[in-house]
């Protein structure tokens, strides 16, 4: 048994508790649940009590001796960020495109140079699984040190099923390796290889026949994703293969009108997808559709910036009633970053979420969009003490002084894996290997 | 007598070493002096040698054995960043302000509440010097930690004599509180207070008359600034406050072209100002007046990004023959930040800069915008040993893997002050009471 946790007079506390249970749409995206003076009770990484400081104090009583104690005065505490949306597993850099893309080099020179999306798949496809895993540690590093505690993997750099099984078989051996937890997504239908190049349909096949019931056969994944755009896979294509994933229990997702409206937010609501990407170009129609089915939109400002696209509608859509979630959506190519913080900011200053909607966006919103709003996602009691402490004193500062990582101290299952900055790589050890 | 510093083995050496003297324009912003497995060699707080390792080695000999040793295995190595373009010393926070804009609040309700420039003036005079140093060392901090070893800083919250003297007193005191050296701006022309209004050319008179002298005589400022802009200063009364200025051995300085064109580019270029700022909407003609005269295009993306407005051409400039210098803009109304990291990924992606001149105009660029490209501003032989060690293995990488800050050390004058993102109290505080 270890000791009691008792985190002391934050100067605020944003629980994200509220009686609105499942995504949050509306005014209740504005409300975070706020204690000032507040204190949070850990037992064996579960969260015990949250409370003021006062009434903490006062139930707790002559057991607060025994507790460890943590003074938060003059922080922010928060939930552990949720990233619904990465492809954090990928093989290669693209370090050099970005530059030549810089110094003006042609399509056709960045593609012999080896760039774009099918160099990344070649990348994957040929490094080593040790590789893959230790890449892939040094983004999760990354990401828990800007407060994000649990993330979303997708597959995708596969596009064939050794790898698309490997990269999916690396998200779950990370369990052992890291405190961060990836909740994994299939997305054998990330782009056509080019082996199957203007034979899409029979890619669809080969996806439905023989990577669905592999992945489904390993338990895999838990999300089937498709990228339904025009000149990749069409809405009838994307449904095909949704609706096969869905025999096997996957949750459909969509990467939909990020290019050209296409119909792929209307879809995502008609096929009951738990949440639609990027929406850059949907519809009014399709926001509409999406907000009475209640589809999550997991928006990527980060990515629109990259690209210097128009970012999403956010401010409209959470005025329609859709629950927006955010994402850094972490990839190679049109994201390279791990900074949750920054997309918050980006949330605020491109796509005019307030400071309060930001954050639930990041949280709880997040935490829905993969389906773990009752394990994490807010400061409730019975919830998984996935933590963060700022190094500022209440939720607006956090979106004000923008582009930076405000991030102080972060808890895993309770378990103080950073700490000032750093990580604490003894506590993380223990955690993973199930021995605090 | 301290040790010597041998820091050795890193990936890669941007020394931005060059035979360019003066403001780099052009193909001269892309050379970045690189040496692959670096050394540096630092005695006193100045470098002695910069070459590969080997030939450090081999120069070196035993004496090697005496030095304390840094492995820089697998980082990049480069100058410390020098911002040329703060409002660091300010009172008083707008978050609130910035929550009440996104949720929808009218400009007379934001000033109601207390907001814009004139709502931070009034802070910053009724702030104690007490008050504001702490503020302005927390923010002093926050470059350090984003690897900044330089920065300006300006006044013009004020606006009227007692406060710009308190400002700029405040930057002088920090030189024995502070390892980063702050190079001081005086901008009583920052706007018109609001006890001035429509009295423009009164205030102008009072601050040639009473302030300008008053500076001069305590030297407490190096350059003169002055906000020219369609409803704040014209060119005619900006540049008689530049003009009068020069008279006390004023550097003139230009918040240029920001809201619209208005000529400020070509005054920058026709008074012989160091540098323009900002310059979104500088004319043609002002940009070819610049290169001619050499005027540095000081550049400030972050501030583009939160007013959601179009960067300034970069990219153009750099190829018309513009020497550019990039900025945080630190202020607490349009840019709220302290990530040179940050404004650098913007350069890139904003203002399409490559990798190699984005890091020129962060350090040497940016140390010719505040005339101290003698000292600092590239790892050359008898330069200060101002120095950042980056979590990433080339200059391309500290651009592409955006968002993030890559900082692991920094050093002043020789002496580490942080560590593994860490701040070394300890020497920094030696270093300012100058016992190293
Ligand atoms: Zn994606
Ligand atoms: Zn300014």
């Amino acid at each position: 048994m270890t000791k009691p946790i008792w985190i002391k007079h934050a100067a605020q506390v944003a629980t994200l508790a509220s009686d609105v249970k499942g995504p949050r749409s509306k005014a209740a995206m504005s409300d975070l649940g706020l204690i000032e003076d507040g204190s949070l009770w850990i037992e064996e990484g579960v969260i015990q009590a949250v409370g003021t400081t006062k009434e903490i104090e006062k139930r707790y009583g002559d057991k607060t001796k025994e507790a460890e104690i943590v003074n938060a005065s003059g922080h922010l505490l928060t939930p552990g960020l949720v990233d619904p949306h990465t492809h954090v597993v990928f093989g290669g850099s693209r370090a050099r495109e970005f530059e030549m893309r810089l110094e003006g080099a042609t399509y056709m020179e960045i593609m012999n140079a080896g760039g774009g999306i099918h160099a990344t798949t070649r990348m994957t496809r040929t490094a080593s699984e040790e590789e893959l895993i230790e890449q892939t540690m040094r983004r999760l590093d990354s990401f828990l040190a800007h407060g994000v505690t649990t993330i979303e993997g997708k597959s995708g750099y596969g596009m064939n099923l050794e790898t698309e099984l490997k990269q999916l078989r690396i998200m779950k051996k990370l369990k052992d390796k890291h405190v961060l937890e990836i909740v994994p997504t299939f997305m054998g239908a990330h782009a056509v290889p080019v082996e199957f190049k203007e034979r899409e349909d029979e890619f669809v096949d080969h996806l439905i026949r023989d990577m669905l019931p592999a992945v489904a056969e390993e338990k895999l994944a838990e999300f089937n994703d498709v990228f339904c755009e025009k000149d990749v896979f069409t809405p009838e294509q994307s449904e095909r293969i949704l609706e096969a994933g869905k025999q096997y229990g996957l949750i459909p997702k969509i990467h939909a009108d990020e290019i050209a409206p296409y119909g792929g937010a209307e879809l995502a609501a008609r096929t009951g997808a738990i949440s639609a990407e990027h929406l850059l170009k949907a519809s009014d129609e399709g926001i509409q559709a999406m907000a009475k089915a209640g589809t999550i939109a997991c928006l990527l400002p980060a990515t629109a910036l990259y690209l210097r696209e128009e970012a999403a509608q956010g401010r409209k859509m959470i005025d329609q009633g859709v629950p927006v979630a955010i994402s850094t959506d972490c990839n190679p190519g049109s994201s390279p970053t791990t900074s949750m913080p920054l997309v918050m900011n980006l949330a605020c200053i491109s796509m005019r979420m307030t400071p309060a909607e930001a954050l639930t966006a990041a949280t709880y919103n997040a935490a829905c969009a993969i389906n773990r709003e009752k394990q994490i996602g807010s400061l409730e009691v019975g919830k998984q003490a996935d933590l963060v402490l700022w190094n500022v004193k209440n939720y607006q500062e956090l979106q004000y002084l923008f582009g930076v990582n405000h991030v102080k101290s972060v808890w895993k299952k309770g378990v103080q894996v950073l700490t000032a900055g750093r990580p604490n790589e003894d506590a993380a050890t223990r955690l993973v290997l199930g021995r605090t």
